[in-house]
């Protein structure tokens, strides 16, 4: 409870507790996603803040068994196959810029971020993974060109409770005014 | 009340409508913002997801008038001057990879989305910006080599409703199981 402090409103507090409470799910029970959370999870995500408003990204939302096999095969970042994965892409036909990094792609995160968010919210949990051959998911996704995928994100019904990573001493990554 | 399904808990319609009415807040009022409120703001920004738990992140703090002036004279993306404003860093001595593009400034943009949402959460609003002179900014705050200011948010007490932004149809950047 170290977050809330005696000022905060109920509600207030619990909109914190939710940012600084959610943990990485790798592992996730039989139980499926059901339909009526896909909403408030695809809302989240396409309500987080975008570049010049580009919007320059692009989900597929995977469900089939097929699909979620052949991707996990691809991806040694998904330990556990779960029941749903969220591949998010960055949509380079409307990069903010034009070079290979683009500002766009962050807003591509902060989406993932609302959508992980949103799961720990509804008692889902997930994990977002870089690490995947983007070749072959390419393929299996039939994305075309200008659409990068950069996180495959696995959401599915925690197996149990996640562990909590322990996080630098937060002297040595917020300073005040300047930081030399 | 679009996103709240009828199945849902209070509290966890009270996170998913926190997560869906963010909006950006580029007009501030004089309030300063208060001191107690740094901790859950800051609490909730270091919470956001780390690949490989690297935490290659680093955020300066800045709330002096002088500081802020000169932040603002080299950041066209902000329009009014805020009361706060962090300046979010991408560590490189703690890349994940090791090329000019690196997954952990995903990281960077998602603890930059949990500020934003904990702000709004405490009636505060504000806007990420990539749009700023990068040497001037790293002299002022006397950054180091490795650390990389990705984004300077602005944060403060919102002058006005912020307007809402209007969005692509979700059938064009949602698609289930194949994109094509």
């Amino acid at each position: 409870m170290e977050v809330l402090e005696p000022g905060l409103q109920e509600e207030t507090s619990q909109a914190v507790r939710v940012l600084t409470t959610r943990r990485a799910v790798r592992s996730f029970s039989d139980r499926p996603v059901r339909d009526d959370l896909l909403a408030p999870l695809l809302d989240s995500m396409v309500a987080a803040p975008s570049a010049s408003n580009k919007q320059a990204w692009a989900f597929v939302i995977v469900r089939e068994p097929r699909t979620l096999r052949l991707l996990h095969a691809f991806a040694p970042g998904i330990i556990e196959r779960p029941p749903l994965i969220v591949v998010a892409c960055f949509d380079r036909s409307r990069a903010v810029g034009g070079g290979a990094w683009d500002e766009g792609m962050l807003c591509v995160a902060m989406a993932v971020q609302n959508l992980l968010l949103a799961a720990h919210a509804l008692d889902l949990g997930g994990c977002p993974s870089a690490s995947f051959r983007k070749t072959p998911v390419r393929r299996f996704l039939r994305l075309p060109r200008h659409l990068e995928p950069l996180l495959l994100v696995s959401i599915g019904h925690p197996a149990q409770s996640p562990r909590t990573a322990p996080r630098r001493d937060r002297n040595e990554v917020i300073r005040h005014e300047q930081w030399g």
